[in-house]
């Protein structure tokens, strides 16, 4: 597990982009959590949906040679490009831009030091080539120095307010609701469903229990070095800003392995950093669901990857090669245009 | 978290008296995970009794201040000491000395080089005297190099013949009774039983849910490095012979952070590496409940720590300092001699 090594940084650094959505503007918290409708019933017929309930009737039926017990049933979850909207930025890099801002006053250094000069005087172009370096520094000091609780209510108090720039909408409404039709089928079926993402677990945990319904515990993510400290006589969990686990990639497999200790019967992904996922949940016995979520929606979301429609952001890449291991492995790629008859709650 | 750091290492490390139980005699598998009779029937009326009982009662009762929501109920439990018989030797220990033997014909050069030489050679003092980074070197060579999967299957396949120099028993029959009793009140009460041990992760999720009734998922403990790779096409989770995370001391407080999000309301331990999971269940709002296993019963099973008894074997540190920390925070002491009628199955 290399992810002690400062050499690979989290690919929240693959961020561009970013600038066209830096602008935060207020607006209503709303609860998001709101139970999908009736199972699936945002999939158009086809061999997506078809892929799912095959899975799912083939795994709780106690006559099928492919039956699963239900200790066994784990499901895990990419989130960004997954679960929710990645475009045009992950909401993370978004708020971590945000938190330059909020704590400079605190670091009058920064206004004359890279990355952080860039990021306070807005300069658009600069931030779009930012590499992964400036980003693992940028995400790790504005995302430390703090308690986990104190973090997490950063992040809660930020999505209350923080709008996506092309929907105008908070980040936790741009939610997929077909994603969540399929999580709540398979919790209603036994399953237990994970997050597993590349983005940071404690950022995940602030709202994954409110949007997705997935208590803190099975959010599985890169995190931070943290250390126990007294303070006045009472323990606190501080954020450092160092790496600890980089939760991505072949990660989510050790990630996986690491938190659950059990192979995954169902895994959902849309990009290369969610390979070694699928391929991990692929290579048990029993039935097995890999599911890789494809953008080809420029009209309703965003067109990227395969779909071509979008310069390479590097965000959410989704390769040829990884289409080729799809068709050759039989992974069921789902497309948003063709297999998603909502994709928002308010849509 | 220091965990990545070569200085600290893992509690196992703490380790004398070994070669007392170095023999490992043949035996027979048995299932051992007998549901426990009526609720803390083990248990003799009295303060540790009722503290656990008033804290059911609390926390389960909808008209009460102290009530815990069922997604908020969460007990962490230490294994050596806490769960299970640790002296003279933790099982763990054991078993990698038994792997050294296992292993010596692929590795001439361990003739002539210590650590490996005295294990070799059975010189019963030297081990006794083994370092910290004695026992490192021995724990991570003979636990890597191989997958989870080949890992677990060897764990099992001691357990199911060694046997306890005192008891001549299988280790995974000399589970405390009582504490296996509380477990499984807790969970009738709706919480969520977790291993939090300072032994090997891997090491207890190959029976934590036979012997427990404690699934992978809720083992958390110390891990080596893993890396995934693809062997003859398919992909694996291979161990590497270096620390990835020492779960003990405040690595317990941090690894219930990493791993649940969630601050614990019951905890329990029997050793200064349990003191900070207890410090930072006590410091949450509502009822905590915070119990330390004494070892004070010479007779049916060890007297160590204040109770005296044996000499200082590094194992299972129980201080007068965490004896005065239990007093000063109204931590309950759970005396092995008055508390409990049986100590295990077989008594």
């Amino acid at each position: 597990m290399s992810a002690i090594s400062p050499a690979r940084m989290n690919r929240r650094a693959l961020l561009a982009g970013v600038a066209t959505a830096a602008a935060v503007l207020p607006g209503i918290a709303t609860s998001v959590a709101q139970a999908p409708g009736q199972s699936l019933s945002s999939w158009n017929d086809g061999s997506a949906k078809q892929a799912i309930l095959d899975f799912i009737r083939a795994a709780t039926d106690q006559s099928s040679k492919d039956f699963v017990p239900p200790e066994d049933r784990i499901a895990t979850f990419d989130q960004d490009g997954t679960m929710w909207v990645e475009q045009p930025a992950y909401a993370q890099a978004i708020f971590a831009l945000e938190r330059v801002h909020a704590l400079a006053p605190q670091h009058p250094e920064w206004r004359g030091r890279e990355p952080f000069k860039a990021v306070l005087g807005n300069e658009v172009g600069t931030i779009a080539r930012f590499s992964e370096r400036d980003w693992a520094e940028i995400l790790f000091l504005t995302h430390s120095g703090m308690s986990q609780q104190e973090f997490q209510g950063l992040v809660r108090q930020w999505l209350a307010t923080a709008r996506h720039p092309r929907f105008k909408r908070l980040y936790t409404e741009l939610v997929y609701r077909p994603m969540r039709e399929v999580m709540a089928l398979l919790r209603m079926s036994g399953f237990k469903t994970y997050i597993v993402t590349g983005g940071g677990q404690d950022f995940v945990r602030a709202y994954a229990q409110k949007v997705y319904g997935v208590p803190p515990e099975q959010v599985i993510g890169s995190s931070l070095v943290t250390k126990f400290v007294m303070k006045d006589g009472r323990p606190e969990i501080l954020r450092l800003p160092s790496l600890f686990f980089d939760d991505d990639n072949a990660g989510k497999a050790i990630g996986i392995d690491l938190f659950i200790g059990k192979r995954p019967h169902a895994a959902f992904g849309n990009s290369t950093g969610d390979q070694q996922m699928l391929e991990w949940t692929g290579a048990g016995a029993g039935p097995r669901l890999k599911m890789l979520v494809h953008h080809d929606d420029a009209q309703r979301e965003y067109a990227y990857g395969p779909a071509g429609g979008l310069p390479d952001t590097r965000i959410g890449t989704f390769s040829e090669a990884l289409m080729d291991e799809a068709k050759a492995k039989g992974w069921t790629v789902i497309s948003m245009k063709n297999d998603w008859t909502r994709i928002f709650d308010f849509d």
